[in-house]
């Protein structure tokens, strides 16, 4: 026999931001490969399956890719409904591609369901729209990447171009992202939102300027971390700041 | 009573890509106001609701921002749950900020639900990561604006800057679209999808490059319809166009 792999989004943690697809599939899989960060109680809505942690975002003790894509095939042979379950979306800083191409060329049948991106779910906890009408019509989604031994920066290029970022997975690099970002031209006065654990309980958002964002990161307490800049902003980092020298006048 | 207005995304179009908790509220609601766009299956699940139709993805026809936040406003003076559902996710292109500062300033709660956007959906449809490692690691998502009244372009610089894009709502002006990248220094080879539909059953895929944009434009049949380029997509325009050479063949 050979089953189906569904590349399944598994959302920004909130079990209910899962999309009614992506529940189903749980329901029915027989094996669900996860990366370990994904909740336990998305796990829950799968009784019938066989969990397999693999991979870990940032890398670290992280399943090699060949013996993950090799296991899948393996699970295809031998079940109908074989689901991989990726945080956020699976085809947006997913690492899903190299997944899908050794499935399709093996003759295994894989299907995509989308999930709610952490940039989506950050902005409905701000409360604030990453596009808005003669403010923002262009949004960057990009990954940072500093260092000495950092490629020729393109992201640093497309947040400079773009009205709106939301950058993924650079909380622990805020120093040398902010300094990266200055030197390339963007403004230190560029209002910044700091989304942690973004739909969970305990979400917490820090409102800052691009000058102030290494402060910004320090303050979180080590959860995923969205970055994101722009004007439209700018309203919610002046009444945080009012916020707070009201509480400190009481 | 003031009850809370839930800004919910109706997600891409299919009724199973819905979040669980927007097909809850929607269970729940007393009232629904819905783009013109949401499709009847989704309306569908707001059984007990009373359904109003305000403004249009185009512009056309709308009905004016003023009084769609008045009678959300109103609806929360009458009713405990009041959606307002938009398609795709209420803050990526989804002129939500306009209500929720209104409703904001009356002293009424709103919750934001984020939902699938367009372009995650019609990623899930060409089984194509918009991030590739070595490959991607910017992606815009963006409005054009084309024609002698447009605003100075930064989508252009963002499409320029970012390895892959995602141009929403941009099929009607693909003629000026295309002109207007290639003459900002976006390679007339640049690889492109463009996906009708997106998650539905009559879902439609056209593969070819930025100067071939006009025409795949043209083959569309009306629907709403992605454009989507960048490297990422060169492997699939290569398949799509060994597919077309073998059925020509036979």
């Amino acid at each position: 026999m050979s089953g189906t792999v569904y590349l399944v989004g598994a959302g920004p943690g909130a079990v209910d931001l899962l999309t009614l697809r992506a529940a189903r599939l749980l329901g029915e899989a027989e094996v669900v490969f996860h990366d370990a960060l994904v909740p336990e109680a998305i796990l829950a809505l799968a009784p019938k399956a066989e969990r397999i942690a693999v991979g870990k975002r940032s890398g670290r003790h992280s399943t090699a890719q060949r013996f993950i894509n090799k296991r899948l095939a393996d699970a295809a042979g031998k079940h109908r409904i074989v689901v991989r379950l990726k945080g956020g979306d699976p085809l947006l800083f997913g690492r899903a591609q190299e997944e899908i191409a050794y499935l399709r060329s093996r003759g295994i049948a894989v299907e995509i369901v989308p999930g709610i991106t952490a940039a989506l779910a950050a902005s409905a906890d701000l409360g604030v729209s990453l596009t808005q009408r003669g403010l923002a019509r262009s949004v960057a989604f990009v990954t940072p990447r500093v260092g000495a031994d950092a490629a020729p920066s393109s992201w640093i290029q497309a947040v400079v171009a773009c009205d709106t970022t939301a950058l993924y997975m650079g909380a622990g690099d805020a120093h040398a992202i902010a300094a990266a970002l200055m030197a390339a031209g963007k403004p230190a006065s560029t209002p910044v939102a700091l989304v942690e654990n973004a739909s969970l309980p305990n979400a917490r958002t820090l409102y800052g300027t691009l000058q102030q964002l290494p402060a910004l990161a320090e303050r979180t307490a080590g959860g995923p971390t969205l970055i994101l800049m722009g004007e439209v902003y700018r309203d919610a980092v002046r009444e945080s700041r009012s916020t707070v020298r009201k509480s400190a006048a009481l």
